[in-house]
């Protein structure tokens, strides 16, 4: 099986990959558009993404990619990240002048590094890559922030484990496809919709699903920019049975301008 | 009138400042929880305060700054970004090894910098601050990304425009104060609220906005990690009059667990 992912091998989305499949073939893309790319061209079989985390909230332009690309949410994947600080073996903290890592990455040890201000911090394409480049070029005085695994694959020592601010930092994965299959046992759906800027429109619709015994465990508008008064709408549907959804699907018809169905999936959060 | 601002002198929180305060007395801050704790305490009469924008959407923890603080959002403004990228007099772009800002800037001009992949992006607290230090240390190959603002005030040359991505890049701003003062034409609302995890319950709370003709501008799920089946929202709402919220206030009630009122304010969107 052929999985693409944004980031090279040791990423989270690495990690993620192994746990999901065993012995897939990754395709290593640097951007979310490639990823993307990939999985509607059928160059791989499905992709990996991060879609979202518990502190910085969505990652709004991945919904956009799936919906453009015309592809699928299939399942989804909650991780919880930790984030190690890893330098070639023998350096020690006080060695440290610079720190390389995702933005994402940087962002979520931000509280860590207060504590050392003249520490330089550099952003960089993805975690892994960060601790690839330290092991190829033997640089010394520079630390990634990157996974486990990224260390062991790249003969790194951890001198500081656990960096990030909140204990409770979960990354929301989704794998994607290009057609949407969905397995028997699916009861969760994303959906993306649009409605006219008239009060008690949305409130309309989350009654038609809340007279299905749907539940939102996620929603979240998003300006479009070009149409000052249509609202789009991002949400995660609970579902008890896939009949329920249809339903209401063909109910709130009327009320929706746009409706796209990124996936109907097995909810894995708790 | 004394305003607390993330950042320097020099930055877009100073840039939109100037815009609604004439001769205000900056306090600098370099983290968003001290401009809370500058309002919260009476040091400062205000604080501006990025909130949110047009690309990454909302800026999750600084609602939970303004709630946790017990103070108030009363006025809104939306600067349309223009990152300039700024180097000492003489420096061209094919002399820049290295470009310094803001997280959110550099995410934000990221497709311009695919075309310069040698070019190493380095984070920094604050926009004006990476230019500020250009400046103050003579600092040749390194260029900041900031406001013309920076570039007047640091006396560093524009050597590319307009870098950022979406050529609408809105960034929305609040101001707010200890107390909620709100103005005679106030037409929004900011409010968050806490529900059961029960199909509908939401529906119930916009259904009687709707009633009301009060309409949502934003609504955005934030999942509550400590209680999994607890729900917690951010809605703005536009309102026709202030009475008729305080009666919706009052029949949402029994849908909420909690509910805070972050601001009423007047709309300054299109």
């Amino acid at each position: 099986m052929k999985v693409a992912i944004q980031g090279i091998k040791g990423s989270y989305h690495h990690q993620v990959t192994n746990l999901l499949y065993e012995k897939a073939d990754l395709l290593e893309c640097s951007t979310f558009d490639q990823v993307a790319q990939a999985v509607a061209s059928g160059v791989v079989d499905k992709a990996v993404m991060a879609i979202g985390n518990s502190i910085a909230g969505s990652i709004l332009p991945n919904y956009t990619l799936i919906r453009q690309n015309q592809i699928y949410i299939t399942a989804e994947y909650y991780l919880d990240i930790s984030h190690q600080l890893m330098a070639l073996p023998g350096q020690k903290i006080e060695d440290i002048k610079e720190v390389q890592s995702h933005p994402m990455a940087l962002l979520q040890c931000r509280n860590y590094f207060q504590g050392y201000p003249e520490v330089k911090l550099v952003e960089t394409n993805d975690t892994a890559a960060a601790a690839y480049r330290i092991h190829r070029d033997g640089k010394k005085g520079v630390a990634a922030i990157a996974s486990d695994t990224a260390a062991q694959l790249y003969e790194l020592d951890i001198i500081a484990s656990d960096l990030q601010d909140v204990a409770n930092n979960s990354t929301r994965f989704v794998v994607v496809e290009r057609e949407p299959n969905y397995v028997d046992d699916a009861n969760k759906a994303t959906i993306n919709f649009t409605t006219s800027h008239e009060p008690g429109t949305l409130a309309r619709i989350l009654t038609i699903f809340g007279a299905q015994r749907i539940n939102l465990s996620k929603i979240q508008s998003i300006p479009v920019i070009e149409k000052p008064f249509v609202f789009s709408f991002v949400a995660d549907l609970e579902l008890e049975d896939l009949e329920q959804f249809l339903k209401a699907k063909q109910q709130i018809r009327p009320y929706v301008e746009q409706l796209d169905i990124l996936g109907i999936y097995k909810n894995a959060s708790l």
